[in-house]
C-alpha cells in the first residue's frame, strides 16, 4: 500500500525539525532501476516555488534517479536563496545516492515565502538522514513525511498482470487544478518508455487530480511524478496501464477530497449529457466553486437554485431552462423549474451526489469538491499563525 | 438622499406580506417627467431571472415611466407562469399609472424558485397599494421594501451644477459582477437622450458595481436603473454628468460592501501599474475571489503568499518574482520575496487595503471585496430554511 510496493524502490521519511511539531519532514523515494524513467506534471499557476522550476528542468530528459520531498516550509517566493536551496538539495542527494543532481526531482509544501538558512540547514540534514534509512519498507514512513494539514496519510498500490503501481500523496488545502494539485509520487516497476510515462501520467492526472476542486485555489508547488524502476521486466499492455494509473490516482483524489480542511461534505458533481468533456468539467467546476452552493451543502440545503445561478456564469453550451437538477436521487429541477419538494432531499451523508444534466449531448464528468463550512474558515484563518 | 431626491420622480414602499416579517417588500418608483428616459444594465449570467427578461424588452426603446421592484422571491427559474407574472405586474402598474405596460420595469429579488399563485397575487396587490402611496418623499420607503438580507438601506443623492443624481441599491450576498450585481434605483433630474443614458449608465457601472465582487456568485436577477426626468430643464456637461453618475454609483457600491453578509472586513485590493485595466481588474478579482485569501484576512493574517498564488492564475501580463504586496501601509512582499514582517501589519480595523504593484505599466483598478467568515457560511447555510 505505498509507493515501495512496486520493485525496484526503496523509501524513507524522517523528522529534520522543518514543523513545529516532531513529526516526520523530509521524504525521499529512490528508484533503483534497472530503468530510471520518470514523467511529472506541474501545477499551471503562473508563480512557481523554487523545487517546481528546478524540478521542471529535471524531468527534461525523462531520467529521474530519486525524489526528495520535504513540509514544513514551501520554499516559494523565496528568492535566488531558496533556488539555491533546492539546488543544494538535490546535489547532496546525488553525491549520496552516486548519481547525477539532474536526475533529482525536488517538492516542497507548506507556507509559502517559508525557506531561510534554518529553513536550509534542516532540509539538507533531512535529505542525509532519509537517505541513511531508505529501506524497502520506507513508503508509509515517507507518506508520513509528506503531510502538512492531512490529517492521513494517503496511499495506494495494486498490481495488475505481473507489474504493480503505488502511489502517495498529500493535500487538504489549495486544492484545485493546475495540472496537478498537490504533491504525489507514483511508482511502477512496469517497463515504460519516457514517452510512454508521460502519455500515461497526463492521461491519469486529467481525469483524476484534474477533477478535484476542493477550494477553488491553485498552490503554487503541486507537482504529480511517475517513477517507472522496470523491475518487473514486463512491458504493459498499453490499455490496461493507463486505466489502472488512473484508477490510481482517481483513488488518491478521493482521498484527498475526504481529508479536505474543515470539510463535511465530500460533494462529487456529475455533470450529463453535454455536449462536450470541456464542456462537462466547465459545468461542474463553476457549481464546485460556488461559496453559496457550498455553504448551503454544509446546511443540508438542496439549494438547486444555486446550482442553475452557477452554471449560467459558463459558456457551455446548454439551455438553463431546459436543464435538470438531482440530489441526492431526487430531482428538485426539472426543466429549469422546481419539481420535487426540497424536503424530499437528505444531505446529511457526507458523501453526496449531485447530477447536471444539460440534455444537449453524450459527455460526461465529475468534478470532486467539499462543503464551504466553519472549519474551514476557522483553519484557513489561523494557518500561517 | 434617495431616489426622489431629484425632481420629478416619485416613489412609495409597502408591506405585501412577501417576506415572512411584516417588512416592505414592494417598491414603486415613478417617473412624472417631462422626460420618460431610461437605461439599463443586466447581469450577464445566462440564468436569467423572468423579471430580466421582461425589463430587457422594456428597455429597448429607452423610455420608461416607472419601475416595481420587489423582494421576498426572485421570480428565477419559475417557468411561463413566473414569466406572466412579471407581465402582469407591468400591466397592473401601467393600468393605474394610464401609461403603456411596455415602459414599466420590474425587479424581483429573493429565493430562487419562488413565484407561485400567492406570490403573484401579493406582487399584483403591493404594486396598487404601493401606486396608491407615491409620493414625493417615498425614496426612503422605496429603500426599504427592496432589502433582502440587508441589515440597511443604501441610499445616495447629490446635487450639481442644477441638476440632482438620487439612488437607491439592495445586495448583501451573491455579489459579484455581471454587467450590474444587484437591484439599483437612479434617477436624475438632468436632461439626457436615451443614448446619453445608457452610455453614462455603462461607464459608471463598469468603474463601481463591476469592480465589487464579494463572494464571487453572479446572480440571476441583477438589474442598475437609470431613469432621468429632464425636470431640471438643464442639459448637463457630460463630463460632469458621467463623473457625477459614477461617484454615485461608487458610493452605493461601498455601501454594499460594507453590509456583505457576514463580513467583518471591507477589502479594497488596488492593482497598481498594470499593463491594462483589464489586467488590473483580473488580478484584483482572482484574489478578491480565493477563499484562502479571504479567510487569512478574517483571522488578520497578512499572508502575501496567497495574494501571490491567487495572481498567478490570471493571464496578466507581469513577472510574479517583480511583484510587490502592500498591506494596509506596510510592505510584506518586495519584488516576489519576504519584506517587512508580518507583525508589522494591523489587520483588525474593518477597511483593509492591500495594494499590488505589477510594475509593468500605467494602469489601475480597484476592486472591492469582503473576508470570509464563519457568519457568512452561517448565513447563507441556512438562507433557504
Amino acid at each position: 500500500m505505498s509507493v515501495t510496493a512496486p520493485r525496484g524502490f526503496e523509501a524513507a521519511g524522517v523528522a529534520a525539525g522543518l514543523k513545529s511539531t516532531d513529526a516526520p519532514d523530509v521524504a525521499v523515494v529512490v528508484n533503483r532501476g534497472p530503468l530510471k524513467v520518470g514523467a511529472a506534471v506541474f501545477t499551471s499557476n503562473r508563480a512557481k516555488a523554487n523545487p517546481i522550476l528546478w524540478s521542471q528542468q529535471v524531468i527534461q530528459d525523462g531520467a529521474v534517479e530519486a525524489i526528495v520531498l520535504n513540509s514544513g516550509g514551501a520554499n516559494c517566493f523565496t528568492g535566488a536563496f531558496g533556488f539555491q536551496t533546492t539546488h543544494q538539495t538535490a546535489e547532496k542527494a546525488a553525491e549520496l545516492l552516486s548519481v547525477s543532481a539532474g536526475d533529482i526531482l525536488v517538492c516542497s509544501t507548506g507556507l509559502i515565502g517559508t525557506g531561510d538558512e534554518v529553513f536550509r540547514a534542516k532540509v539538507l540534514a533531512g535529505t542525509e538522514q532519509a537517505i541513511a534509512e531508505l529501506s524497502r519498507d520506507g513508503g508509509e514512513a515517507a507518506s508520513l513525511a509528506i503531510m502538512t494539514t492531512d490529517s492521513r496519510p494517503k496511499q495506494v498500490a495494486g498490481a495488475v498482470g505481473g507489474w504493480t503501481i503505488g502511489g502517495m500523496a498529500k493535500g487538504a488545502g489549495m486544492l484545485a487544478p493546475g495540472l496537478a494539485t498537490m504533491l504525489v509520487v507514483l511508482t511502477t516497476d512496469a517497463v515504460l518508455t519516457p514517452e510512454e510515462a508521460d502519455a500515461h501520467l497526463r492521461h491519469a492526472t486529467r481525469v483524476s487530480f484534474d477533477r478535484l476542486d476542493s477550494d477553488g485555489c491553485m498552490s503554487t508547488n503541486d507537482q504529480v511524478t511517475l517513477m517507472a524502476s522496470g523491475a518487473s521486466g514486463i512491458a504493459p499492455d498499453p490499455d490496461e496501464f493507463r486505466a489502472a494509473l488512473a484508477m490510481a490516482c482517481i483513488d488518491l483524489a478521493e482521498q484527498l477530497q475526504a481529508d479536505a480542511e474543515g470539510a463535511s461534505h465530500d460533494v462529487r458533481i456529475l455533470v450529463q449529457n453535454a455536449m462536450s468533456e470541456d464542456d462537462a468539467v466547465e459545468v461542474g467546476r463553476s457549481v464546485a466553486r460556488n461559496n453559496l452552493f457550498k455553504a448551503a451543502i454544509f446546511g443540508n440545503d438542496p439549494n438547486w437554485g444555486r446550482v442553475l445561478a452557477a452554471i449560467g456564469t459558463t459558456s457551455a453550451t446548454f439551455d438553463p431552462y431546459e436543464v435538470d437538477v438531482w440530489m441526492n436521487g431526487v430531482r428538485v429541477c426539472a426543466a429549469g423549474g422546481p419539481d420535487r419538494p426540497r424536503d424530499a432531499v437528505d444531505l446529511t451523508p457526507r458523501a453526496t451526489e449531485v447530477i447536471i444534466d444539460l440534455k444537449v449531448g453524450a459527455a460526461t464528468a465529475a468534478i470532486l469538491t467539499n462543503d464551504l463550512t466553519h472549519d474551514y474558515v476557522h483553519e484557513n484563518s489561523a494557518y500561517s499563525s
